[in-house]
């Protein structure tokens, strides 16, 4: 490849080739970049887990402007490893358990790249199909995997499409759902239209209908309670949208949950479909985290009922070694999104789209431009294979299992809640906190008052769970975050981190058990 | 590191390593990815520019589920050359002169494939310190390089932020802009509201106003004319917004454009942000092509007026050596867009946060989950410097230039619009059609009334100018695609691509030129 004349200011350094994407020298670098990041996975461990830097570390350590002349890979990497990795927090690290897992992979990050590699924009279908058509091969394959009813496939006149994130799925399909519902009801109804959850569901629901401007008083966050697990219940949405309609407001969109974020916790897809559906309410399926289990056979039941939905949607960039960003959703009705979404520009006008024989996903999305998502999840499922992803799944679930174990045998400790999947709420209890707590409360007096004692008790084992969680996490050597529900704090720890072996939830325990006697003994 | 337990269905092959981030297996098959893009990038001038497949290619050849059993990553690689590449239309190819570029480069994709590695999910400061901290800073120097007034920087109390695409950016802005309006004139007022572009704008704006719950009836396209290059004129922006005000409704968020789409026309920023002062609104500036030339001084002066407006967004994806996607947005008031976007669910609540010491970029954004966007723009900061990166730009107007003067030499043909950046819009013309044509309009009488030979000769020129782009492209050749503006068909040659050099520009008209002959002749 002959060079671009860069006039004066070229060549101060001879690593900088002239041409950007020189092939040599794009060779030369890549390589050097892999093995960066390999030995980055062989050091990983090494790191504290979560990043213990001070807020503002970096912009004392880098320059105050760009540099007007190259540098060269070799400085930049060394930065990197000086500068940006004391500042990351590992989620690729075996000892991570915070949050939901970022499980990445080599088949994933290999899709990655190669999308990186082509970087094309496939708007539409002529903008690159293959970037279209293996889309809706893999999710059909997925959804296949799923045992998602055919309505929800390309081959039952359905269709999944690559999001980024569930946010997104949620903002399209509310917006989808809407959009229907106004041109039933008229187009001035906007005010009416009412949006409902749980106190569990997660907190894309509430920022979506802000976005799509529902009103912010109808937004329902139906209130869950430990005696279902904090699944929502059917009688609890059905009480709450009777309220509503008699109020003359118009039930609009529920989402349901597979898998909340704070504990897992599954809502009971059959039933809430069969109330929404008595409403003429879109029921949209938040699969997350959880949804990919749902390829075992022995997971597939926490998704029975979503037949009666009108979408579904998992993250495969959490728990299914796909590299982020790739939300998978599927919808029985792809022409309601299509109506909301849909724009027509001439410059994107084309004798395939005319056809009408072709999907043109900027259709289907809230963004026009869209990377080639499908390769990293097609590199996936066949890198691994069907047995082995749900062997992988499998061996994350055995170990939160063998975590749970763990938690029981030490008395001193209580599961919060059933666990579901690979994740175990646990804390640390109250009466386990010895005699001078005890004594303190008898000398203010609280021993008076049941209810009151409870509720200190609560409060105070509240307090000792969160040190506790800060006391770990400052360790560096493992990281879990927290839960609230029911008033009571629970401690999550999620087991999905791609290199994860037992003996990192062995040693995570040891670390808890560690950590609570120390802070046990000192309160 | 050991592995993971897999159970029965285990080792199907050797290829499959049971840990899917094995640090050996990662590095073994990274760099065969490696060589397998580079030597792409070798051939990609073999390859059709655009895509030549049918509609439902793919589907014939691959399975119809997901395999079973782990297949090697040569096999795959294998399937990628034989049944993908033929479906790419390669926007890397030197002769990619379409849409507007998706310029790549070896520093903009390693930036994009360490994050890959880290994947780290840094929806607030806590989840990876690095993630938002560099953020803060490249928006900071890429900021300062476009000499953007320093209160849309944080050291000047604004801020930048990076998102996926411009309709993120333009929906995030008019969301905030939304709440900010009816927070003063009462939520109820939502309906009243109107969104102003041209109808040169993108259709982004549009869209971004209907998932916004903005009433369709209040969305303006103000017309534009050849007269100011497609420019939208202050004048009749003031005369929609007096219209509707005189309706009672309530002007909300105008979106002026530095390169539109269609022609690269430059609205007057300065009058039309005076205009909208008047009248309380929000201004965008979406420079989502051009707002990386404006890094060079001869160009800068095609912003200037943005100190009056709200947020500036560029696409450093386009054209800025930056992969897909990466949208930077700076706004003068960060807290206009966290008041709608802010989130604060229990799991994500952290010490960093309460001590309002940091960023939290969920908040600045519709998604929760982020990618650490910012490394691929600080190593193609790094890895060019400001000088070269200049030129880089320079360069590629240098042969938009040159292709320009071609077209001006041969008369058959018409630049359509003033060229401002790397890209020339122009049609070959009627009267080159020859005598046949003419002598055709005559016998259907056309001659006698002017104002229809002209309109009939307008509609049979773009036909040909259809044809002309129709054949050019199916050669494989070249890919350049179209705008219609003031009713006329124009070709639009933009130049971006990263490894075109003036040869490519020089044949890319040679081809144009061959395909008029033909098609001239036949006519």
């Amino acid at each position: 490849m002959a060079s671009l004349n860069f006039g004066n200011e070229r060549n101060h350094t001879s690593t900088f080739n002239n041409n950007p994407l020189d092939p040599e020298e794009f060779r030369r670098q890549g390589h050097m970049l892999i093995d960066f990041i390999a030995d980055y996975y062989l050091n990983v461990e090494k790191y504290p887990v979560q990043s213990q830097v001070e807020p503002g570390y970096l912009r004392q350590r880098l320059p105050e402007s760009a540099p007007c002349n190259p540098e060269p890979i070799e400085t930049i990497l060394k930065d990197v490893q000086e500068h940006i990795v004391p500042g990351i927090t590992h989620w690729q690290s075996p000892n991570f358990f915070a949050y939901f897992p970022s499980s990445g992979s080599t088949a994933g990050f290999l899709g990655e790249i190669l999308s990186a590699g082509f970087n094309v924009v496939g708007f539409n279908w002529i903008a690159s199909p293959a970037a279209t058509e293996l889309e809706t091969i893999v999710v059909d394959w997925l959804g296949e995997m799923l045992r998602l009813p055919k309505s929800f496939l390309f081959s039952g006149n359905g269709g999944g499409v690559l999001q980024g994130t569930t946010c997104e799925a949620i903002l399209c399909t509310l917006v989808a759902a809407r959009d229907q519902m106004l041109s039933k009801i008229g187009r001035d109804n906007l005010r009416r239209l009412v949006v409902y959850g749980s106190d569990q569901t997660h907190s894309a629901l509430q920022k979506a209908a802000r976005i799509a401007g529902i009103h912010p008083k109808n937004f329902r966050a139906v209130k869950t309670t430990k005696s279902t697990s904090f699944a929502l219940s059917p009688d609890s949405l059905k009480s709450e949208i009777c309220k509503d309609i008699e109020e003359g407001l118009v039930p609009l969109f529920l989402c349901a949950t597979v898998g909340t974020t704070s504990t897992t916790a599954v809502d009971p897809l059959g039933a809430l479909c069969h109330v929404a559906k008595d409403y003429g309410m879109w029921v949209h399926v938040d699969a997350a985290y959880a949804g990919s289990a749902c390829i075992c056979p022995e997971f597939r039941h926490f998704m029975d009922g979503v037949e009666g939905a009108n979408s579904f949607s998992l993250n495969a960039h959490k728990w299914f070694l796909t590299t982020l960003d790739c939300c998978c959703l599927w919808v029985k009705d792809p022409s309601a999104l299509i109506k909301s979404l849909s724009t027509n520009p001439e410059f994107l006008r084309n004798k395939a789209t005319e056809s009408r024989q072709v999907v043109d996903y900027k259709d289907w999305q809230i963004t026009l431009s869209r990377k080639f998502r499908a390769l990293k999840l097609w590199f996936v499922l066949r890198s691994y294979g069907v047995a082995n992803l749900k062997n992988f799944l499998r061996s994350h679930v055995e170990m939160a299992k063998l975590f749970e174990g763990l938690v029981a045998m030490d008395k001193r400790f209580e599961i919060v809640v059933p666990r579901n999947f690979a994740m175990v709420c646990f804390r640390v209890l109250q009466k386990a906190m010895g005699m001078r707590q005890l004594k303190q409360a008898h000398q203010n007096g609280h021993v008076e008052n049941g209810h009151k004692v409870v509720e200190e008790e609560e409060g105070s084992s509240n307090e000792v769970n969160q040190k506790l969680l800060e006391s770990i996490n400052m360790s560096g050597r493992v990281f879990m975050t927290h839960a609230v529900v029911g008033k009571v704090y629970a401690i999550r720890f999620a087991v999905g981190a791609s290199l994860v072996e037992e003996r990192h939830v062995i040693m995570a325990w040891k670390v808890v058990q560690e950590h609570a006697t120390a802070i046990l003994s000192t309160n």
